[in-house]
């Protein structure tokens, strides 16, 4: 049932591009989805994908370019004129998916297909969406949707969600506004179904309605949609008047966009990369955590160098110099992952930070306590000295509280000078909390084992 | 116009709870949307929720118990009985949610309330939910549908959506069947408004539906949901009949749990927690991951333990242990992350697992120059030896090269095993890279001075 892309396919269809046997590829590629299409776009060179794509039926091309991957979109963009574009594919496309397009243009063509749209208010239409900011409810909204007034009765409605329905895709809710295009409430199919014709709509409108402005952050717009099970969102203006929709399916968009961010920071990479981008991006995107971590070891080795008479007297020292890195490491990235992961699903309730700062140090001392004891036990039973086992245990409690502590502080002082707290994860915190280690494992010993600087 | 829970909030409610000041509470609460009063919940004692749930009004407290938090949730079914379960929150509830709630009640519990469900329809539905497996299309599906027959025409297919929609809450897509109850297709909301009354619905329904099995993974749900921007996808049985939908929202929850899952294992935490659960559980969370850094820990220990021989005579061989390990760990997590983030959103596109390790090859030998030649001009001019310069930088272009195609490598194979290959990130990869990147510095050290074990 669900089309899966194999390169047998991939491998068929390349074939049927270089022998230029249409009939076989519309054959091959007609009957399924635009998002399908996309996908097997998104693998082929630009011209094979140039070549497929002049095959396709005019109205699936539209939809085809909004499912397309960003870098891909721009580039089959760049080898059409501003003719084909405005003609050929924003004619199709919700508002939302026009100014998605057009917002990827250099400044020039996107005026140039503008002035080409030859639906007036749709072009009015898409330079309003064009000039709300980025990350905000009003460059994520569209502008179709379908609105009564409130003074009209359920026939009178319907007559009018018939005409209004033509040109808007697929019917989510019904707005009730009053004489001023102020947002009222909604109605709902069912009510309307189920109702006289005769009765006014003002009487049977629901007036608990979520909303958000066009100003509204587009996580606030994730956050409630998920909280409050939302399909599609209205935004008003800053008078309240009804100017557009968010659907689901792009609140989805953000949220995996959301999740995907914070898992790269967590994991170093710095940049919106997939496995199959070229080897310059790649490197690219993580080159600035590893240069962080680059410079960590050389403060690291500055730390231990410090310490180079100790080092040379007991050798024995430096066998768990990775062991003390690394737990300070791994602690500090826990505690600051549940603290990012609670500021980015609002699942930090109202405690302050002290109380939160009080029970990570309960975890940590637990934490440290146990794993301590395992480690003195260890050190003793191998035949190591006593002076060892002592260092060992203790620092390693003394640095698993530091670091948890430093990772649950941090990433909630970004937060309220808002700063994206998911950069304190991953190699920052990693980083700082090598060199604490380091530093509290040393001085514990040198104080241990009698040595001075 | 958004609830947002403060602290001052939760206070004044709590106030009105000890003194028992029914008004008061009610008009503090009442207005509220379910999932605020849920959130409101989360944050109370068992006792003072039960006494503010108490006052609700009867029709909100099956959709609060929905939002509630999981453990929140059956400590509060806990001190109900089953009679009050089956009667004043089961019958409010869509089948999903419904399922859902009695699945966290103990055994006998459930039974016991399923067989006070008044409604044998409800209580049929629930029990066929029930028995699907958890993280199918079946487990998350509802019961509750619009359908029509392909046989009848818009008249009567608007009649019988009136008659069916009493019963569902919201109409999201009304579905096409046979006489047997086989999906051939949708009918749209739009279409039926715009159609003369008297044309056959088999002459005007949607055939191209995208719809999943009982037996689909939730995974593969939230993909379709995602790829298509479905908002409802019809649920079939084996025969293709039409059993079940799965409407966007609970989606949603799927696509935030995996995420969320995914973030966490990265992280070294390997229970879902959040930050205001208890020491016990968070240090539970934690602790296994931990265990492991201990245990790697401790063979690097071992490792260096090995060549003590040479650390004694140059102890500065000490001083870029920190540096090689984190290193290694940092580029492991990195290769990983990129995997298994591919993994997840399926754009690995078709490539083959060769054509990925030659690209991660070639990212970490670029990457491994430019750090390796960095760091080889800083120990040089920092007034170290030329054979630690040497050690330091051919052994991290080499640390990186392994890490990178080990991190790689890893969860690739996890996934041909159907093992998570999110296991493959976080402590696990950091942990072997640290050890493996000992080794490799230790052994190209000793070669470069020309020292044996």
């Amino acid at each position: 049932m669900q089309f899966k892309l194999t390169r047998e396919f991939l491998e068929n269809l390349r074939e049927g591009i270089s022998s230029g046997d249409k009939d076989v590829l519309a054959e091959m590629v007609n009957e399924l989805h635009a998002a399908d299409i996309a996908e097997i776009l998104d693998e082929l060179d630009l011209e094979e994908a140039i070549s497929l794509y002049r095959i396709l039926p005019g109205e699936k091309v539209s939809d085809v370019l909004v499912h397309l991957e960003e870098d891909v979109r721009d580039r089959f963009l760049e080898s059409l004129t501003a003719k084909q574009i405005a003609e050929k594919l924003i004619g199709n496309l919700e508002s939302d998916d026009a100014a998605d397009v057009l917002g990827g243009l250099p400044e020039e063509k996107m005026e140039e297909v503008i002035s080409l749209i030859r639906d007036l208010e749709q072009a009015k239409d898409i330079v309003d969406l064009l000039n709300y900011e980025e990350g905000t409810a009003g460059a994520l909204m569209a502008k179709e949707l379908i609105k009564v007034n409130e003074n009209w009765t359920v026939t009178q409605c319907v007559t009018e969600i018939r005409r209004q329905a033509e040109y808007v895709d697929q019917v989510y809710t019904t707005y009730v506004v009053d004489d001023n295009n102020k947002l009222l409430g909604r109605i709902s199919v069912k009510a309307l179904l189920l109702s006289p014709d005769t009765r006014k709509i003002s009487e049977m409108y629901a007036s608990d309605i979520k909303l958000v402005k066009t100003s509204t952050s587009e996580e606030d717009v994730a956050n409630m949609t998920q909280k409050y099970d939302l399909v599609v969102l209205p935004v008003v203006d800053e008078l309240g008047r009804l100017v557009g929709r968010i659907t689901v399916d792009d609140v989805v968009d953000v949220m995996i966009e959301e999740a995907e961010r914070d898992y790269q920071m967590a994991s170093g990479i710095s940049e919106d990369v997939e496995s199959t981008d070229s080897i310059w991006m790649l490197t690219r995107a993580r080159m600035p955590w590893l240069l962080i971590g680059l410079m960590g070891g050389v403060f690291g080795a500055q730390v231990i160098e410090r310490f180079e008479p100790a080092l040379a007297k007991y050798a024995e020292l430096a066998f768990f110099i990775p062991l003390i890195a690394a737990m300070g490491g791994n602690v500090g990235v826990q505690s600051s992952a549940i603290i990012v992961q609670g500021l980015a699903n609002k699942s930090l309730g109202v405690e302050s930070m002290f109380t939160k700062l009080k029970r990570e140090f309960g975890v940590a001392l637990l934490n440290g306590l146990i794993l301590g004891l395992l480690i003195l036990g260890y050190v003793l039973i191998s035949n190591q000295s006593r002076e060892l086992a002592f260092t060992v245990s203790i620092s390693l409690v003394a640095v698993i509280i530091v670091a948890a502590l430093f990772g649950t502080f941090v990433p909630l002082v970004l937060n309220r000078y808002k700063i994206d707290p998911a950069l304190a994860t991953g190699p920052f915190i990693t980083t700082i909390n090598d060199i604490l280690g380091l530093l509290i494992y040393f001085l514990i010993g040198l104080s241990i084992y009698g040595f001075s600087l």
